[in-house]
This record gives C-alpha cells, sequence and structure tokens, in this order.
C-alpha cells in the first residue's frame, strides 16, 4: 500500500536496506542530494541520475534497482513560494516539472520557514511567516505542509516539526519537541494514504536522551512509514550527534527507514550508517561543488589553490565522473578561478557520484560483514581525528 | 598541407562548403561557439558537440563529418592571460585542456585588447597594455599573437588587426587598415605551416568600398589559407554590414573560406550566407542563454516574461535539445526567475541547437537550390523589417 522497506542484510548496527516507492526502489543506505528549488543546482536530472548509476557499474543487482542518488530532496519552502506549489501541480506536479522520474522526498517547509523567513510567528496552530522574497503573508501549518507535499507529489514527505536551535535550555527543548509531537500527529491524520507513499515523523529533543526517546515513543504510538532525526547538525559537533543517535536509534523501529536530517561531511555518513541510519540529506557536496571544493579519496581539494595550476593529474584517479575522466586539476583549477559556469557543473558532479559511491561502497560493505573495516580505512585516509572537526551546519539550504 | 576548403554546391552567391581540419571537418556555413576562456559557459564540450551532432540527425552524410558546432572560437587574449597561454601548452595545447577533440580557431587577441585591457599604446610593432586581471603589462605584436596561437594548437589561426572604432574619420580608417595591412603580412610571416592548420588574413576598411577593396587585394596578394572580414557589427546596423559585404565579398577567392568575425543575430547569419559568406561566430547564443533570452522558430522570447509562468508548452514543439525534450516553459521560466544554473546550462545548449539547425537548414537548402526561399520563409516569420534593427555589437566575449 505504502512506501515498503526491507532491511537486506545487518552488520552491527548498520542496515542494507531497500526503500520502495511509486517512483522506483532506493537502496539504502543512500544520500539524497537536494534539489532546493525543483533542480539540483548545476546539474541535470539526467545528470544526477549518472551520479548513481555509476555508483554500482558492474552490479546487475544494483544496475537493476537505480541505486545512489535516485532520490532527491525538494525543499516545500521554496518550492512553495516560487514557482507556488498549487502551479506544479497544474503541470502535473514535481516529478514532471522538474524532469525527474525517479523518487521525490520533500521536508516539511519548517526548516527554512525558521531559517529564512522574515517575522515568523510560531503558535499551536502553525507557524505565520513573511516570504524572503516578495514579504507576502503565509501560514504554514502542519496540515498545509502536508498539503503541499501532496500537490507536489511527493513520494516521501515528512511531518511538520518545530526546529529546535542549539544551544537553547532544556525546558524550551522540551516544550518545543512536545509541539513537534502535536504537529506529528497532525501530519499523519492530514496526510493521504497513496500507493507508493509514505510520511515521516521526525525526532526532536535536542542532546537530551529521555527527551529523544520520549520523542521516539510518541511518533512511533502515532505510526509513520519512516522515522527521521531531526535537531542536529546544527553546530553541536560530531561527537555529541554520535551520542544522541547513540542514544535513539535503538528506540526506532527495525522495519523502517531511519533519516538523519541535514547530514553530512563523508565522515559523518559513515559514522551515522555504523549506528544504524539509512538515509541522509545535504547541500554540502552541492554547495562545494560551487565553491572550488572536491571531495576525493585523498582528502578534499580547494581547486582554486595555485598549486593546482601546472597539475595535469585528474582530480582522482579512481572516479569515473565526467570531471575526473576528461579534465586536468589544471584545467579545473582554471575554471574555477575564471568563475566558470563549468567548475560548478564538473565539481557538483565530481562530488554529487563521490557521495554516492561511499555509500554504494557502504552498502557492499555491509552486505558482507566489513562495514568496520572499511570505516577504519576512511577514518585513517581522511580525517584522524572527526571528534575534533565540528560538523558543518548544513541544513540551510 | 594546410587546411582544405572545398565549394560543394552553390546557390547565388551562397556556398556550400566543406573545410578540413587537423581535427576533423567543418561542414559550412558554419556558426562557431564562442568559448571564451577555454569553455563554452555553461556547456560540456559533449553538449557543445550534441548540439552540432544532432542537427543532422538522419543523414548519414552529415552525421558522418561531424557538422554544426564542430569548431569552437578561443579567445587568445582570455587564454593568454588566464591560464597563460605556454601554460597550455605544457599541458598539452587547447583541445586536450578543454577536452574538445573536434577543430578550433582562436582570434588573435587583437579585440579583446582594443575593448578590455587597460592603457594600451598602439605602434608599428604592435600594442601594448595592462590586463584587465592584475595590471601586469603585455605585448601583442603580430609574431607573439601567431606564436601564442600556435601554443594553443589553434587548427585556424587569425592574423593580428587593429579594429578601427565605428564611426571614424575615414583617414583613420584608412592608416589603421594599412596597418592591420603590414601586421597581416608579419602575421603570414610568423605562421608555422602544420598540415591541417591554417591561417586567416582579416579585411578592414570600415564601410568604405574601396578601402575594403583594397584590403582584400592586399591580402589576396599575401595568400592566406581563409578571408575574414572584421570591423563588421559594431553598431553601423545591419544595412550597412550588408551593403559592405555586397562590396566585399566577390574580392574574396571563390576557393577559400570566408569568415564574418562576431556575427550575429539569425537574420543577420542568413543574410550574410546569402552573401557568400562560410563561417561566423558570435556570442548571442551563449550569452543570451544566461541571461533567458531564447531563440525559436516562433521568435525571441523572455523566459523572466510572467507570460510563461503556467505554460506547459515546450519552448520550441519542432526542436529536439534537451530543454525542449524535457521541460515545460513553466519550469524554464521558473529556473530563470529563481536565478538557477540549469537556466543557463538549458537555454544555451537550446541557442546553441538553434544557431547549429539553422546552419544546417541553410546548407541544405544551399544544395537544393532554395536559399531564397529559406530567407524569405524565415524574414517573414522573425522579423518583418530587419532593416530597421541595428545588428547587436557581439563581438565583445
Amino acid at each position: 500500500m505504502s512506501v515498503s522497506f526491507q532491511v537486506l542484510a545487518r552488520d552491527g548496527a548498520a542496515r542494507r536496506g531497500r526503500l520502495a516507492t511509486a517512483h522506483g526502489v532506493v537502496d539504502t543506505p543512500a544520500f539524497m542530494p537536494v534539489g532546493t528549488a525543483g533542480t539540483v543546482k548545476a546539474m541535470t536530472p539526467e545528470g544526477v541520475a549518472a551520479t548513481g548509476a555509476r555508483i554500482v557499474l558492474g552490479n546487475t543487482y544494483h544496475l537493476m534497482l537505480r541505486p545512489g542518488a535516485d532520490i532527491v530532496l525538494g525543499n516545500t519552502y521554496h518550492l512553495m513560494l516560487r514557482p507556488g506549489a498549487e502551479r506544479i501541480a497544474g503541470l502535473g506536479g514535481l516529478h514532471r516539472f522538474m524532469n525527474w522520474p525517479h523518487a521525490i522526498l520533500t521536508d516539511s517547509g519548517g526548516f527554512q520557514v525558521m531559517s529564512l523567513a522574515a517575522r515568523r510567528t510560531i503558535a499551536e496552530a502553525g507557524v505565520t511567516f513573511r516570504s524572503h522574497l516578495d514579504g507576502s503573508l503565509h501560514e504554514l501549518t502542519p496540515e498545509r505542509s502536508i498539503a503541499i507535499q501532496h500537490m507536489l507529489g511527493a513520494d516521501l514527505t515528512m511531518a511538520l516539526d518545530e526546529c529546535t536551535p542549539y544551544p537553547a535550555p532544556r525546558e524550551a527543548v522540551e516544550s518545543s519537541m512536545e509541539l513537534s509531537m502535536r504537529w506529528a500527529e497532525r501530519s499523519r491524520r492530514a496526510f493521504v494514504e497513496r500507493p507508493g507513499h509514505g510520511v515521516f515523523g521526525i525526532v526532536q529533543g535536542g542532546v537530551h536522551p529521555d527527551l529523544r526517546l520520549r520523542s521516539a515513543a510518541r511518533l512511533i504510538e502515532i505510526g509513520f512509514e519512516g522515522y527521521a532525526i531531526g535537531g542536529l547538525a546544527i553546530g553541536e559537533g560530531q561527537a555529541t550527534t554520535f551520542a544522541v543517535l547513540d542514544a535513539t536509534v535503538p528506540a526506532l523501529p527495525e522495519d523502517s527507514p531511519r533519516y538523519l536530517m541535514g547530514v553530512g561531511k563523508p565522515a559523518d555518513l559513515v559514522g551515522a550508517v555504523l549506528r544504524g541510519i539509512d538515509m541522509f540529506d545535504c547541500v554540502l557536496p552541492t554547495r562545494s561543488g560551487r565553491t572550488a571544493q572536491a571531495f576525493t579519496r585523498g582528502g578534499t581539494l580547494n581547486l582554486r589553490n595555485a598549486r593546482h595550476a601546472d597539475d595535469p593529474a585528474p582530480l582522482d584517479p579512481e572516479c569515473p565522473c565526467p570531471a575526473c575522466s576528461g579534465y586536468s586539476r589544471a584545467y579545473l583549477h582554471h575554471l574555477s578561478r575564471a568563475g566558470e559556469i563549468l567548475a560548478s557543473m564538473l565539481l557538483t558532479a565530481h562530488n554529487l557520484r563521490y557521495y554516492a559511491d561511499l555509500m554504494a561502497a557502504m552498502r557492499a560493505a555491509i552486505e558482507r560483514g566489513s562495514l568496520a573495516a572499511l570505516a577504519a580505512t576512511f577514518e585513517a585516509q581522511n580525517d584522524p581525528d572527526p571528534a575534533r572537526a565540528p560538523l558543518t551546519p548544513t541544513g540551510i539550504t
């Protein structure tokens, strides 16, 4: 009826899963490129799909299921104001609008309302705010958020929640979480069941394990097709993020997908998959692609750096993406310095491919029972002390 | 030995030709997308080639020869300063640097020196100027320009000329043209002959037929692989441009390619092909693609216009480009309004395809002896009075 999720293999707390939606199957753990305004910036939909489809070259099972980047996050806040959910619905829905035939998850719009909109007022009913584009007044309630996501045609809909800032007093975190739980219940009731579609609840509760557990218990009582963990990667640091996951994930249903929102850096993904997370979204690979940052197996590179100016080597000799197969670091350096659009196009394609390849490698490692070994190798290659590196606050799109 | 040019068919003054270079064959009349800084803005090289390769789908002869956008204009001025011709030479030349396996024509650098550089001084030896990027002092002589183009590995090299402003007193136009002719001779002498490579002379002389004829005669006396007409499309208006072509083109050799520099709008291309021009370059299709302007069979559209907001129709139902086959005008409107890079990518691809298709249609019409009919239809559809519309000064890249 709704979306279906199967855990195919386990390795410690990590799971290798399969999420079936109205627009195809998503292999998990999965990373979702962010398509803020109905486009993954600097990418064609074919290019986005290609970063995923190529992850699994040579593996029939993966090729059959279109893995990697088969799911895109649309931001309801952006699509609501520009060009309007009703308009997109009238044009046949978001899949058709953006020419993306695979699965789409939309967020509730709450995060961008909190971070971008002007003069927002939160009440029991919902949040009123003014558009950052034209100052027009809007109200976002759980019911309205769900209706918008329905109009967009999202395969996976997110419940509306309040995004608790960090740090905040425990009492504020608690009452915010309780409001989010009441909104979660209204979101669930407002959601119209359709085959291949589902709605996810969002665990809140800041860095307090007891609040997180209370939130998780309440969401399970309501019942959702998936469970997200929100309110993390907003400045608390990776060690704290991981501690919250250690406390929260075991309380979530074994047979439902778990989605860590707005995360993150490659090392964050590895640590979270080890702790049982199945889905991620983050603007980091796309945004970095537009600022000349490239993720490689040898670490992160800034292509603007003069040391690349005469380097005939590809970005990453192991990577088969368009950037690595056709161009030198010298050329990418030149394009980045000259502010050429092609720099954003090639580096975004590369970074999404890197993320998709990392997820594919983790999926394969879980199947073989070797995820811990992959994580140890990854940590040694990339970041000798990841606990020292704060998580990038990456949820803002 | 050098490049070869064959006229395959004639229709009035118009010619259907074939230019063979070290990097493949170019079917003429041909339009050259501009790759200012070693990239056609917002396009991958594969995407640029695809705008051409698809012009001639279904026509084996054309498919065999890779028509349309097989030749790209690199601007020597830009490539000289950033990232440096020596650097590009050290990296294997411009073809390899920008991953473009087809033909490349480079300009002499003179036009950008005149239009972009600071504190330029023109003398008999050449022009000294300061970079608009870092103020560094450079000298561009005919010999240096040819050497740079050799280092870049251009298939087609342009002689250095002085770009006479418009309007200018006849005496200034005359002495400027005479200087350009002396530079042309030095350019020819400096050019190193290589198989599949050639150097073009540039006819100057402003709007004065006798000066144009004197310039053409001098260039023919020197001897070049091709003859360009420079100093047009700089504000004189289409009727004047065409009058200069009417006076100049008959004086050029029948067996050499003729290149009208920096032109132009679609109607300009049609009128110039009717007058015997074989090659064009212009930033108009690429620049327009980045400012939400689309060329279509039904006229030029501004995608930012609100009337497109709910339009489910494609940009041009007859166009098989990626923009027209996957997206609605409503979506392109949304992307343009939102400032999304994908708007530039899709509209540039469309515009280059439109130009390539127009050239292919003209080539076919010449073969059938029906170019006049094509021109009449085109004029009726696009611009009832093209003489009223001034040529866009499009040479600045």
